[in-house]
């Protein structure tokens, strides 16, 4: 059924922790890593702290398949991550030539002064690659199993495509939806029996509340097409003989 | 300027990591931290794996005043957050009798089978303290700092002003944000100098990308509000400055 592949992620920024900028970069992630077979297994939230972003970044790291970072790669002093990924690898942060070029040339076709600090966003751990960034010009970059990309969720997106047909994939991870009217207290007991009874399956149940009624929303998630059908099978038998008992 | 009083999160779910259900309770707790004065320090949202939630969170409530979790508390056999908590603070994980009755008395008053699967909603670790569910009734709990509540985010909203008055909270971290029509680059310098000025703030800077524009919002934070307007002046004559100039 293929290799298993996985993914974490660390999200550097003050703003997500006080409540100032909602982060809708965790959610796309996941989407992308599940379509195309990668399993997120972990995502951390991390001041603009060297010491938390160096911390997380070396733990899960050496966790996963691949790690990738968002935020922190911006112009201004509060921009870390280059420094934070150096330290974490123990390499020096320097200013990488093929970076300034490209930004040099953004910034002269547009007139702008390429300040000392648009020249920082030049800046990545010593022998890592660049990621292309097809907005704002200013490059992510991976270094070993990380990807270090924007906070700017249009940047961090486009970044993403460009890093997604480099990695390895693994068996995608299928999933069956079955909407269940009954509510999970009703469902609990039996359905614990068929996850035991399907080893092979992950059998997700997740309540829903809406307009003052629960019901359950059952997701049923395998590598192997014929285990997927043969769970959505018993689940199906156990709502319609719960209904006829209800 | 009074005490300084943290938090962190483990939001506990597949669902999240999957992509399957946005997460909207880090957002939510993060605003409500910052309402009350107390530093939400990290997140980690960590799968259904007893493991991984028992080091989550024996780290987390090692390092911070509070430790808030969502998820995993309801009837199904993938609802294992009252284990996981157990285990992390090494007690049993035992039937609560107040818990027992309420939902026995709320199920029966509705004509609904107190099942096997409704009464795990009973279950947490010896010693634990009810968190009071308005909506559902199944109660959070508290053991030590760590207070355990529902995914559910109307469910966890309530929980949580619940639990908020019975928090110490610190002097608030008061903020005040300057929008810049200059982007990063421009005043990145300068900014960075101001806030070496100004240790007794935290000045962020972050870029907004509108229409094929780069912008800014630069937000001062400070528990002294002399501090916060002090350091509001110099990057307000900082923008007027470089606007002059550019």
């Amino acid at each position: 059924m293929g290799e298993i592949v996985t993914a974490a992620m660390t999200v550097i920024g003050d703003e997500i922790l006080s409540g100032r900028t909602r982060d809708s970069n965790i959610g796309h992630l996941a989407d992308r890593m599940t379509a195309v077979g990668i399993d997120l297994r972990e995502v951390r939230i991390v001041p603009d702290e060297q010491a938390a972003i160096v911390e997380a970044v070396n733990v899960l790291r050496g966790r996963c398949t691949y790690l990738f970072t968002t935020g922190g790669i911006g112009p201004t002093h509060d921009d870390i991550t280059a420094d934070a990924i150096s330290a974490a690898f123990g390499v020096p942060c320097e200013y990488d030539d093929q970076a300034l070029r490209l930004l040099g040339e953004y910034y002269a076709s547009r007139g702008i002064e390429f300040s000392e600090a648009r020249r920082r966003m030049a800046r990545m751990p010593r022998g890592a690659a660049h990621i292309h960034n097809p907005v704002s010009v200013a490059p992510g970059f991976s270094i070993g199993n990380v990807f270090v990309m924007a906070g700017v969720p249009s940047v961090f997106q486009a970044m993403l495509e460009n890093v997604i047909p480099t990695l390895r994939t693994g068996a995608k991870l299928l999933s069956v939806s079955v909407p269940s009217p009954l509510p999970e207290g009703t469902i609990g007991g039996p359905l614990g029996e068929i996850q035991k009874a399907h080893p092979d399956t992950i059998i997700g149940s997740y309540p829903r509340y809406i307009e003052g009624k629960f019901w359950t929303e059952l997701v049923i998630r395998s590598r192997s097409e014929e285990a997927l059908q043969a769970a959505k099978s018993s689940v199906e038998e156990m709502i319609e003989r719960l209904l006829q008992r209800n």
